[in-house]
């Protein structure tokens, strides 16, 4: 294997282990047994799991950066609230056709380990802002057409919806169902957003 | 140290350490050590760590039980969401007062444990559907009095209340600020649920 296929693998099985158990329910042992790899090559490409942490982070956005390209790119451009309705329900697609449903780890990791790991803490804020700020121009673009509410800044609504979005994967978890998050997006995008 | 106390202090310190550190991120040892108990005593009241667990999801939902009769009794009580307001304005001074921003127990726990632990699980969303629950009464009452939208039911207005607090509160971790969901939280109550 390539150092950097080894380096994504590690990154990827990160991924889905820290997603299904959390940082600390997930051990780096666990990490290179799953991969058959010896435990010393971790250290080669992370200094730490807090470091592995960040650059998972990392990863993770990136990932749902490409989807979003194609999702955005799906449409309807005319009217853009909805589709980041159709792009949020594409991401609620993925949550029922996973085995184990994970919500966001961007999330998932803030109410973990925000309080305890400062570098960790201000990766997460890096990628809830990069999120924010892709809503925020869709937004911004549906209010100059008329199609969202101007009473509140088009940064503040998109603020709004990663609170939201966030927030419904956690009921989403407990519930074990997405019937609410599908109802709440619709809500969000048809109801509160409109003008 | 009588029986029902050391149970309580248990708890306490549960919710505390779990708050700050997560379900995996804390030992039974720490818990017994910072209270100078045998750890053998930590099985005389639960079966095991994910029991424990379920008996801090019940704890603190009563402990902020107990804080909801005051804020409600401070009303207003001619506007129900005012008073919602209000209260949700009282629970983040509280996480200003902390030293460590914990956000919410049980949106924590239900990102890290919801998948690993059924039992945990239906804890915590039994807590949440009591929460949702009061919310929606006092949502109800806003809508008789005309002073909160019709046009969605309450149930699922208190719902995606709880979407919106639960996700504001993650966004306060990771920017280590309370401007947003205080911005959130106003928003959501003077301008999103109101006809």
């Amino acid at each position: 294997m390539k150092n950097k296929d080894r380096y994504i693998n590690l990154l990827k099985t990160g991924v889905v282990l820290f997603g299904e158990k959390g940082y600390h329910g997930t051990g780096i042992k666990e990490i290179v047994d799953s991969l058959q790899v010896p435990k010393g090559s971790f250290y080669n490409y992370f200094e730490s799991k807090e470091h592995f942490a960040t650059e998972i982070v990392g990863y993770y956005t990136s990932l749902l950066d490409e989807l979003w390209v194609d999702w955005i790119a799906s449409g309807p451009e005319n009217d853009p609230l909805l589709m980041l309705q159709n792009s949020f329900e594409q991401m609620i697609s993925m949550q029922e056709e996973q085995k184990v449903s994970i919500g966001c780890l961007i999330g998932n990791l803030a109410g973990e380990l925000a309080e305890s790991s400062k570098r960790c803490r201000l990766s997460l804020n890096n990628a809830k802002n990069l999120w924010c700020n892709r809503l925020a121009g869709h937004l911004e673009r549906a209010q100059v057409l008329g199609l969202a509410r101007k009473d509140i800044s088009a940064d503040t609504l998109a603020g709004f919806c990663w609170d939201v979005w966030e927030g419904a994967l956690l009921r989403m978890k407990v519930e074990k169902s997405t019937d609410s998050i599908r109802k709440t997006i619709t809500m969000l995008f048809q109801v509160f957003l409109r003008p």
